[in-house]
């Protein structure tokens, strides 16, 4: 059944997040009116999901709704922000109305999950596209950045890489797993979880951050180009899920977990005297993260395994070429 | 020529937009660092422009940047606001550099000219597709609303509504016009002058305010709703530019400027005992405006020509169905 624009809206988005006092004017205007309290600074983030290209096209539509705000979410636990209103534009080959109901209540729980208000929007008819803009607020001068980190420093990832891009692969089927393994390995890659309460922790403690999203390799490089300096990352360090370990062998579940996308974890430096505390504060079994290497004087990402670099062809996806 | 993701957002957007005091991180880390001045409400804004939908698919690059921004502007002139920071969300088949280069051009020239920072985005791969996240401010409590008018209030226009949707039809080659107005027309669909100063302007004298996006017909009556009023039009108060008149007779035009979409003007209410102040503080000659009615009460918009009531089959545009 085809809905008109207006009556989707009123439908299906208008009470679809969470209700927020600080939240002048929501959905049904120009434009969305909203207080941000002194002494915050406002944090804005923006990423879109294009079908065939970051999820397939048959996904279930809640997860589409989910990951389009996780992505976004990952975007601001990198900050260390706290997410407070979101806007939704929503590219729609048809009205389809099972599908955007099903598509808003995977946006919604999510929504509601980490009290974000949906406070406008567009849907438009064309492809299949879902774009997020997420905004967000953080104490004045305590954002965490990609800069910052210093030779000597502790690297850090949360979770355990690589499962994303292994139910993304089980889900093509591009690759065969154990029946035991592979509902998990596909939740990874459908509902990703991503890291507000320990970005907003790490305020204090670490150095830089990046949200880990195309690949654990190519992020850390980046965040240790945007410090200037070299990220140097174990190979035998690398986290792996008790899934990923019975999908894969070994070499391949740790070359996954460098290489592959979608994770939505955070990779992030912490000075070596403060690691202690991080660990006091933070206790890594609980928050669910792992030393993966160290920050050196130079420049680029390596992997070390056995005490040599390793060679790889290339690192973290690029959507061009 | 293909270019990476990053590399065409270095070469094209880094510097794309105005340079603002109060960006404190923009583009190149997980997301943006904005500081919103005290006494100011954050107003927010998104709209999707779909190509083959929005735009001909063979559009100039440089007026899709240049409308991609408009009518997010548009938007934030319709609540007072003054825009301030942007983020970009651009889905493209491939990355042609020539068609970014035009495309960011565009989009530039009109960011520097309302001092507007593009402060982060996403650029995908995907079917072309582009989403502009618009920030403003407005000093508390005075943001223009699309309820808030009484009848008895005035009805205004910027602008000359129908100019665009002829425009479109020109290029679309659905319609014929006289050389000496074809030029005029095409430019309005291209590149439309979105009224942020005159929304700004309006703070203080208007009791609701609407951008006219999808025909004047509809947003008058959107309007209208939100303000628990009726709205009704005068036909022959339609202001109409002389290019309009030139390439259809005063019939159609008079129709195209109720119902043709894309204007990106602005439609506003004004109490009867403020009009003479608005007039003398803001000259419609100067501003581009036109009372075209009256708010009555009761409820929807209709158009009075000759002491009646008109009747039409379709007000405004619906993407859906």
């Amino acid at each position: 059944m085809a809905l008109t624009e207006t009556a989707l809206i009123e439908r299906y988005f208008r009470s679809c997040g969470a209700q927020r006092a600080d939240v002048t004017l929501g959905i049904g205007d120009d434009a969305a009116l909203l207080s941000v309290p002194a002494g915050s600074e406002l944090v804005a983030a923006t990423d879109t999901l294009v079908a065939g290209v970051h999820f397939p096209a048959g996904s279930p539509p809640a997860s589409i709704g989910h990951r389009a705000l996780a992505v976004n979410l990952s975007d601001l636990a990198a900050m260390g922000a706290r997410p407070a209103w979101a806007l939704l534009a929503l590219t729609l080959p048809e009205a389809q109305e099972n599908w955007v109901e099903e598509f808003a209540a995977g946006l919604a729980a999510l929504l509601r999950e980490h009290r974000v208000a949906l406070v406008g929007g567009d849907t438009t008819r064309g492809p299949l596209t879902v774009t997020v803009q997420l905004l967000g607020l953080v104490p004045q001068g305590t954002a965490l950045r990609r800069s910052g980190a210093a030779a000597g420093e502790a690297l850090f990832v949360s979770g355990t890489p690589g499962d994303a891009a292994a139910g993304l692969a089980l889900e093509q089927g591009r690759m065969q797993a154990p029946p035991e393994w592979r509902t998990y390995l596909r939740e990874r890659f459908l509902w990703p979880s991503p890291r507000v309460a320990l970005g907003e922790g790490l305020r204090g403690y670490a150095s830089a951050c990046i949200d880990v999203s195309d690949g654990l390799l190519g992020d850390a490089g980046k965040l240790a180009q945007a410090s200037g300096v070299a990220a140097e990352i174990s190979f035998a360090a690398l986290p792996l899920s008790q899934a990923l370990r019975g999908a894969l062998d070994e070499e391949r579940a740790r070359m996954l977990a460098l290489s592959g996308g979608d994770d939505y974890e955070l990779c992030f430096a912490v000075p070596a005297a403060r690691v202690a505390q991080l660990h006091a504060d933070l206790p890594p079994q609980r928050w669910g993260y792992t030393q993966i290497g160290t920050l050196r004087e130079g420049s680029g990402a390596r992997v070390v395994r056995d005490g040599s670099v390793m060679q790889f062809s290339h690192s973290g996806y690029q959507h061009f070429p």
